[in-house]
C-alpha cells in the first residue's frame, strides 16, 4: 500500500442554505478544495461522493455524474457511496483505498447533503431509513428514540446523569464559537440544555444535532507527489470500517458500539499507534450520548468513564484528548453525507497548524469517527502531521 | 494489478415479488452465489452493493450494513454504491478494483432493487432522479421522454424506422424464452410492438423495459486462488467507467452516448482486444433505442448501422455478436440496481458454457454495458473464459 496524503480541502458554511441547491453546495466546496490543492482538474483520476438521501431530500440520485458534470470534470468516473450518516467517511475511505492501492493517483472525496428544504417531520422520517425500516421505522422508532434507549441503558448501567450528557453539548457549542463554518457558533449554558424540551426522554433538543445543509471536499494524492501541490501535506495513516446489526435490538450491547470498536482496532493496528497517541479527534455526536459511546469505543476512556469527560474538561483544550474542535455534529451541524468529510476537513486543518484560535498545540495525530444509523456502520480514519 | 476471477454467481427470479422484500431478495441471490463459490462467509473481505433508490422505493437506505447483517457477514465492511441504473455495474467495478489492486482478496458484488410496491406513476417519478432533477425532472421530463428525443433524433439523422427498433424488442423477447430468471420469457411479434401504445412518441410500451424486483450477486477472487473454489473461473479482464453531462440537453450528441464510447475504449485498451473479439454482450436496452446506441458506441456496428442489426439477425445466435442472451432489460426485466450484476451473471454463465439452450457456441470473450440515466454514467466490463 502506498502512503496517501491530503493535498487540498474545502468546505461550505454549514447551516440553512435557502439559496443554494445540492449541486451548488458540492461545487462550492469542490472548487475550494481544488484551489487549495492548486491542482488542475485534468490531473484528477476519480472521485467518490458521500450522500445519504439525495433521492428523498432533493429528488436527485446519481450524484457522481452530477458532480463530475457541474465541477467540469467529465468524463471523470465519480461514484456515489452511501452508508447513512457515515456516507462521508465511506467516501473518504474509498478515495483513500483507491490511492493507497495504486488504482488512482489524484482522487476527490466529497460529501454533501441538502436537508432544509423539507419540514422536520419529513426529515426525521427520511433519516429513519438509516435504521431497520421493517423492524424499527415502520413501528415508529425514530433516531432520537433509538439513541434514547442507548442513553437510558448507559445511565442505568453506569449511574450517569442527564447533566453528564448535557456537558457534552455545552463543550461542543463552546468549541464552535471559534469555527467559521459552524451552524451554531454560540455558547450555551448547562441550564439551556437541561431546560430544553424532551424529544425522546432522556434526550432533549439540546442533546441532538441539528438539520443542516452543507458540503466538504478533500483531494487525496500519493504522499510522494504531495509536495508538488502543498507545503503542508497531512498523511492518512489508517482507515477502518466495520458493520454491525442494522437494528439496535439485535445488538450484543446497548451501551457499547461494537462497529466503532472494531473499526478503531483496525485503524490503530494499521497506524501502529494506540488511542493514547491521538491529540485531536472528531467523533460522531449526533446525540450527546453518541460522543460518550464514541470516546469509550475509541479507547480514550474506560467503559463508564466517558460520561464524566466533558464535565471534567478532559475532552477540551488542555484535556486528555481534544474532542470535536469543530463543534461536532451538535454545534457545527450535521449535513449527514458531508459530516465524515467535515470531520476530516477539521482534523487536516488542525494538523496543518492552521486552526487559529481553536488550534490544538503540537497536534501530531488526529482521528475521525463517523457512524451510520445507530451503529450499524462505523468508519475510523487516523491522520498524521508529516 | 492482479488478475481477477468470478468464482460464484447467484440470481433471483426477476419479476414482481409481492412476498419478498429488498433484504430477502439480496439474501437469496447472495446465498446462491456463496454456495456456488463454495466459500465460507468468514473468508470474505468486503462487499459492494448497487442499489439506485432503496430510500424512495422501500424507505430503506444503508443497504451495505443491512446486507452484511442479514447475510450473517458482520462485521464485514459492505458499501452501497449508486449511479442510477448503472449502480450494479459500479458495484461490480468497485469490487473488481478492490481485488485487482490487492486491497482485498474475496469480495462480494451485489445488486438489488425492489420496485413493484409502488404504482407506476410514482416509480417513474423516482426514476427521474437519475437525470437532472432541476432542469429535466421538475419541468416534466421522464425517462421515456428523454429516450424518445434520442430515438427521434436517430431516426431523423439515419433514416431509421420505428420498426427497426421494434425488432430489438422482438429479438430480446425471443432470447428470454430460454432464460429461467427472466420476467417475460415469451415471444412477441413485430405487430405486438408496433400496435402497443405510445408512452412518449416514438417510444411505445413494448420499446420499454418493465418495472421489476430482483437481485444478483457475484463473488470475486484473485485468479490464482480461484481454482480452490471453482473448476470454471471466468476472468474479468477489464473495467471502464466514464461520466457525461447529467442533462441530455447539455450533450454533444443526441445520437451517440459518449460515456459508453469512453468506457468501452478504456476497457478494450485494458483487455488489449477490440470489439470484433467479443462473442456475447449484455447491453443496456432500457429502451430499444438504448440497445441500438449501445452496439454502435461499443464499436460492434458503425454509426447509423446499429438500427438494422436486430432486423437482419446480426445480434442474435449465428450473427455478428450475440446481444442480450438474457433477454436484456426489455424481457429479463430491469430491477435497476441489480441490472449490472444480472448482465455479469449472464456473461459468466455463457463463458462457463453453462447457458444450456441459449449457449453461445465457443464464447471466449463477453462484455457487459450498464448505463446510468440517459447516459451520464457508463460502465463497461470485459470477461474471458480462462
Amino acid at each position: 500500500m502506498r502512503r496517501v496524503a491530503v493535498i487540498g480541502i474545502g468546505i461550505t458554511k454549514f447551516g440553512e442554505h435557502w439559496g443554494k441547491d445540492l449541486r451548488e453546495l458540492a461545487l462550492e466546496a469542490g472548487i475550494k478544495a481544488i484551489e487549495d490543492a492548486g491542482i488542475e482538474g485534468e490531473r484528477l483520476d476519480a472521485g467518490f461522493v458521500g450522500n445519504m438521501a439525495g433521492g428523498s431530500f432533493a429528488s436527485q440520485e446519481h450524484l457522481g455524474a452530477l458532480l463530475a458534470d457541474h465541477m467540469g470534470l467529465n468524463p471523470l468516473p465519480v461514484t456515489r457511496v452511501e452508508a447513512a450518516c457515515a456516507s462521508g467517511g465511506i467516501a473518504l475511505r474509498q478515495a483513500y483505498l483507491s490511492v493507497a492501492s495504486g488504482q488512482h493517483d489524484f482522487v476527490v472525496a466529497a460529501g454533501v447533503e441538502k436537508m432544509t428544504d423539507l419540514d422536520t417531520e419529513t426529515v426525521t422520517e427520511i433519516l429513519a431509513a438509516a435504521g431497520d425500516r421493517e423492524w424499527e421505522g415502520f413501528v415508529g422508532a425514530t433516531f432520537p428514540s433509538l439513541y434514547a434507549l442507548m442513553m437510558r441503558a448507559y445511565m442505568l448501567e453506569h449511574g450517569a446523569t442527564e447533566e453528564d450528557f448535557a456537558w457534552v453539548a455545552v463543550k461542543n457549542h463552546k468549541h464552535a464559537t471559534k469555527v467559521p463554518y459552524a451552524q451554531f457558533p454560540r455558547e450555551i449554558t448547562l441550564e439551556t440544555v437541561m431546560k430544553s424540551k424532551y424529544i425522546a426522554t432522556p434526550i432533549k433538543v439540546f442533546d441532538a444535532s441539528p438539520i443542516t445543509d452543507g458540503a466538504a471536499v478533500l483531494i487525496l494524492a500519493p504522499l510522494d507527489e504531495a509536495y508538488s501541490y502543498t507545503s503542508d501535506p497531512v498523511e492518512i495513516v489508517a482507515s477502518g470500517q466495520a458493520s454491525d446489526t442494522i437494528a439496535l435490538h439485535d445488538r450484543e450491547y446497548l451501551t457499547r458500539v461494537k462497529a466503532t470498536e472494531i473499526a478503531a482496532q483496525q485503524a490503530y493496528k494499521q497506524a501502529n499507534i494506540g488511542p493514547e497517541d491521538i491529540d485531536v479527534a472528531e467523533v460522531h455526536d449526533a446525540f450527546t450520548v453518541g460522543e460518550v459511546l464514541a470516546i469509550e469505543g475509541l479507547g480514550f476512556f474506560k467503559y463508564g468513564e466517558g460520561a464524566k469527560a466533558a464535565r471534567e474538561g478532559l475532552t477540551t483544550f488542555g484535556g486528555k484528548v481534544v474532542v470535536n474542535t469543530s463543534g461536532g455534529l451538535k454545534a457545527a451541524g450535521h449535513p449527514v453525507g458531508a459530516t465524515g468529510l467535515k470531520q476530516a476537513y477539521e482534523i487536516v486543518t488542525q494538523l496543518r497548524g492552521k486552526a487559529g484560535e481553536r488550534q490544538v498545540k503540537d497536534a501530531q495525530y488526529g482521528l475521525t469517527h463517523n457512524v451510520g444509523g445507530s451503529g450499524a456502520t462505523a468508519v475510523v480514519h487516523i491522520f498524521r502531521r508529516v
